[in-house]
């Protein structure tokens, strides 16, 4: 008898809020590689904001996700049967094998990854969520030593690294994070000089914590937790703009309720996607799996069991129940 | 007896609205130049809209206009005395003299300007309004050909300038202004492809004017006019965000009603205030006096009449009663 592959496609998209019932659990026959393909038996699954907004059937900056079809997503896995030259079984790989079990591919997209790591990181901080906050932190932020940076979603699997980088490059790292644990986390393990709870008086907590105000700012969240560093934010200030999970990407607007110091502090706002900046990946890779292997960056993980249980772990994550980067064990 | 100087001091920060009565006119005799020092008799007073934000007494880009002193602004004018080597009587030059008849300078803010031009071209087209278009074009916008490129406030100073260059670069041109008048000057003199009246359908006319969506904005009004370029941004577009006027820098806060395509479509946002870029006047001025000389800029002025007529000229600007370049004429 075939071997079963269990994946989770995209039945409906929302309309307004997400809930489970816009996923669909299916178990199909796994298949067997064609001429140059591998086959995939993923080990973790990733869970990312991103694909909240390709759930959304909107001009975006890549087409939506098919209804009907496996959901796109982050994987690491082991190769298990291959007719490409450049993977042979046992591989440890790297790649987007959307959420499922086992996945084919033509490794155009793979990478080999090594065994030094948990295989986690390469989905985390040596994976897209860690270049996401490379790219942020060294090509638009450039934070100077001295200088203040703001980090929303600190707890996060970008924010925290983000963090970490931020402190390595001596400018000083004030997190925004969502309850006293993940605060707590942030300041005491990931070494962000202070966090400030959303929950509570964000603009009076974060005024107090960035006394000389804010020179950069590295944004997940958007909404009041944007507008309370805008309002703090210095001459030349930058914002990387890398998400807006603060409306759960549910087509609501999410405004910026003063755009004054955007013009009067001169500030420059960049709006990223990672995919754009296939470039960034060569550099930031090796960088990031080198800090997380000495220890320099620290990184949580917040891991669900089995693929049935990553739809309800995905609207978890966009309200913020993880800490750390939001994984699915596919056993 | 001495020769009157007549000047226009801050009389009180305007408290919401501006009016007439935030200003004093005062009466005082014209001073003789000390050693180093330059006597100009102002012909033209430059009434531009960053005059109004420095009236507030809040943090900004440069200390506010200080209470009871003559009101900072560019002028043209003729040297009537000078004890200073580079100038003698009769030089024309531009310069910061502010809202007065006289005044007297060290001489290190003066450019000397010839008489190729009518006078006021320097402080238009070729002076700091086309300069400030000159840096949001060439070094934030960059329009490349078959772009579109969208310029608010556009039959005024800054914007008229921006359209003709933005053209001149062989991309396209839609203005946004407020009236029929105005648009049908931005499109008939200034040469602009499309102009939409914002007091009209403004969202659908736009959309309408932009089939191919918006490459860059040039932004001098903000709210109701930006939002609706933001909604029509293409993917990497660049906003060059230049003035706020729609709010009067009355301290209200300008929303920018949905960040969302900031993210979606990589939107660059530059705020800038010219001062910042003095290397830029030694490249720009050249290049647009010349085509101001050879009519490739076309140009329009509003001119108030006398010293006492400032106040209620500079307060119908911010309103936008003006069309092009809002001038006094000192006689």
């Amino acid at each position: 008898m075939a071997q079963v592959n269990r994946r989770i496609v995209l039945a409906s998209r929302p309309q307004g809020g997400i809930s489970v019932a816009n996923f669909r659990l299916e178990e199909v026959p796994v298949e067997a590689p064609g001429e140059g393909e591998v086959l995939v038996r993923h080990r973790f699954l990733s869970l990312d904001p991103y694909m909240r907004m390709r759930m959304n059937d909107v001009k975006s900056y890549v087409p939506p996700q098919v209804l009907d079809a496996v959901m796109v997503g982050g994987t690491v896995g082991e190769v298990v049967a291959s007719r490409n030259p450049r993977f042979a079984p046992g591989d440890v790989v790297a790649g987007g094998g959307g959420w499922q079990e086992f996945g084919l591919s033509d490794g155009k997209m793979l990478r080999k990854v090594d065994r030094s790591l948990p295989l986690e990181a390469y989905l985390g901080p040596a994976g897209m969520p860690g270049v996401t906050a490379w790219h942020g932190v060294f090509n638009i932020i450039e934070p100077k030593a001295g200088e203040t940076i703001l980090v929303s979603a600190a707890a996060g699997a970008v924010g925290s690294v983000v963090g970490q980088l931020v402190k390595a490059l001596g400018a000083r790292a004030v997190g925004v994070a969502g309850g006293p644990d993940k605060c707590r986390h942030a300041v005491e393990v990931l070494g962000f000089d202070a966090c400030v709870d959303y929950r509570g008086d964000l603009v009076g907590q974060l005024a107090k914590a960035t006394p000389d105000g804010i020179d950069g700012i590295f944004e997940n969240v958007g909404g009041a937790v944007m507008d309370a560093g805008i309002k703090q934010i210095n001459v030349f200030g930058r914002i990387a703009l890398c998400g807006l999970v603060s409306g759960g990407y549910d087509a609501t607007p999410i405004a910026i309720a003063d755009a004054t110091p955007l013009l009067t502090q001169r500030v420059m706002l960049k709006g990223f996607i990672l995919s754009d900046h296939a470039d960034v990946f060569p550099k930031a890779l090796p960088d990031l799996a080198a800090r997380v292997a000495s220890g320099a960056i620290k990184w949580h993980r917040t891991v669900a069991q089995g693929i049935a249980a990553a739809p309800s772990a995905f609207i978890g994550m966009l309200s913020g129940a993880n800490l750390g980067k939001q994984l699915v064990d596919l056993g």
